[in-house]
């Protein structure tokens, strides 16, 4: 479990609230040393900073696939191949993805913490989308309360791989909200942390890179209709849901039973058509991904015997392919190979019997 | 018309991006410099930035209510109070007013633009809000799309005061917005151009300032379940409307019947409370807002012969003041003063003559 550390940090932190609240009906309103009310608060900032300082820079922060490296360089709103051009005059045409990441519910954890043990818990989970976000690649370009805004893409990456890395780490980000941190919380009462997400991609003359605002009011951002779409469409994925525009439907290499268009608790589409101009018969439409379908369709994603996701490296997913190919090899040498209907080479003699001169290349 | 720059601005671009179609019509996709393409993109983008500068330094930006030193010294997200704190592991507690301004229907534009005169128009409106902000008193911290994220007050600024100009700067806007800026655009058939507003007021005990995220993906920003509600309670505005929360209305020292309940197209009321813990008997109350009633109860703000609303200087204001006691003054000497039912002393003998002894204020 990648997100291990998170999920304890969180457990920690809603074990202290607890306490607290004991400690509080013995002592009320006691908060430590009382000539400086805010010095407790104030160690309690100290400490949760000090824990997302050191969570990067341990030695296996996000399953090794984030380095500290990648984390040190990143600024926020500085996508490093387009900063040269922040506060000027310049425009930049290039193509980009851009993900709206936003955790909804967290204003019901006002019902229960305090505003420290809010900074606390809020700071983790945004650390996570943080970090997730980096670790493939991308780019923070905002904090919005405790959401994200991330481009993914640049100057060097290839368009479909772009949008792939956002793809799986917004499907990373959404399984660890899903499945550890709505536990979590649902232990202590509080319902309905869930995450909203919308994704999209705008190719090399639908993206301008300016400057908006002005003098030191500004922003470096992209003037693009996928930006805002991708804004729009976040608001019409459901519960720990994903809403994506076609362009990015078009360019990842998957099953197209990943997407299905946006429906209501009844089955009905929705909002097919996220942004049309019907004179001039342009019509852009909008899907649900899958994410849970695509994370286990990844290479280095295994599901584990207690049916939960885990991640591998890539060099330990390249290892599994490698000893999977020799099983193969060394099956089809023993004469007893088939080819089952799905094209995996197996020992299955309801499959198509192996001729010798057959080439097989490994999954 | 204090947005007369802004407005005229917005016509011409809108007239330049009329003529640039017809010429396409006889040079298809000619865009000047064939030998460097953004070329004249780029100029669009230059002398954009180039208006925006302007406006500012200009002797009248806003009607006089802006002056130039009130922009240089603007920074996003730096509060200046608070921006000592910003990177370190500090925090401090201080009320503030969030207030969030959302461009809605902005995303029509690209229906009818180009890129350019889409950044041209969305800055224009972009600059009038953050000048509106500033004007007032106003720090903008974040800027999210063509919409922008305020505080209003600070360490030296009474609270209620603080209202009071967060009320008057979105006031202002909206009117801008629904008045000059929606029947430019419908002019050229973009329909529903419109600004929806959510603010509230937190105060000394219940906003936490920290940074959030970590190294340098970080904002500093208000912890503050007021906050968050500001922002939530955007959702619940109607086209050009905003809504503020219960605290916004015990602090504005205004007529009751300024704030109604939120209510759906038949008046029923919708999402009373915008935050309730039952189990503490907690709950607080969202209310929209009638900006236009508002603004003509300002004592800076004059209704025109064409039936416009107009903001007179504060100087004005005080010279029109002063000018209206002199009248009653030299009325009263007269002694042909009379008191009306709504107590304001005039030549009308329907009123209550006025007793030489009697004691007056000017209004």
């Amino acid at each position: 479990m990648i997100y291990t550390p998170y999920t304890n940090r969180l457990k920690n932190i809603i074990a202290e609230s607890h306490n607290k609240a004991e400690l509080n009906k013995g002592f009320k309103n006691f908060i430590g040393d009382l000539s400086e009310p805010n010095k407790e608060k104030k160690k309690l900032i100290q400490e949760q900073r000090d824990f997302t300082k050191s969570i990067h820079l341990s030695a296996q922060p996000l399953g090794n696939i984030l380095n500290s490296e990648q984390l040190t360089n990143a600024k926020l709103g500085q996508h490093p191949d387009f900063v040269s051009i922040k506060g000027t005059d310049e425009i930049l045409y290039h193509y980009i993805v851009s993900v709206f990441i936003d955790i909804q519910g967290s204003t019901n954890l006002h019902k229960k913490y305090d505003l420290e043990d809010i900074f606390r818990i809020t700071n983790t989970i945004q650390s996570a989308a943080i970090h997730t976000c980096i670790a493939l690649g991308g780019h923070i370009q905002r904090l919005q309360g405790d959401g994200v805004f991330a481009y993914f893409g640049g100057k060097t990456v290839d368009k479909n791989r772009a949008v792939e890395l956002a793809m799986t780490a917004c499907s990373m980000f959404t399984y660890f909200v899903k499945n550890d941190l709505k536990e979590l919380f649902l232990e202590d009462g509080i319902e309905d942390i869930n995450t909203r997400i919308g994704i999209d991609f705008g190719d090399d003359d639908d993206v301008q890179w300016a400057n908006f605002g002005l003098m030191d009011v500004s922003e470096l951002t992209t003037n693009s209709l996928h930006t805002s779409l991708a804004s729009k469409m976040q608001a019409y994925a459901s519960r720990n849901g994903i809403v994506v525009g076609q362009n990015i439907k078009d360019r990842l290499q998957v099953d197209e039973s990943i997407f299905d268009f946006v429906r209501d608790s009844k089955g009905e589409i929705i909002k097919r058509y996220i942004f049309e101009i019907p004179d001039k018969n342009f019509r852009y439409t909008q899907f649900t991904f899958n994410w849970y379908k695509y994370l286990e369709s990844l290479p280095t994603v295994r599901t584990g015997t207690d049916g939960k996701l885990y991640i591998v490296s890539v060099d330990q997913a390249e290892k599994e392919r490698q000893e999977r190919l020799k099983a193969t090899t060394t099956l089809l040498a023993t004469g007893n190979a088939f080819l089952s209907k799905t094209c995996f080479v197996n020992a299955d003699n309801l499959g198509v019997h192996h001729q010798p001169h057959r080439f097989h290349y490994g999954k």
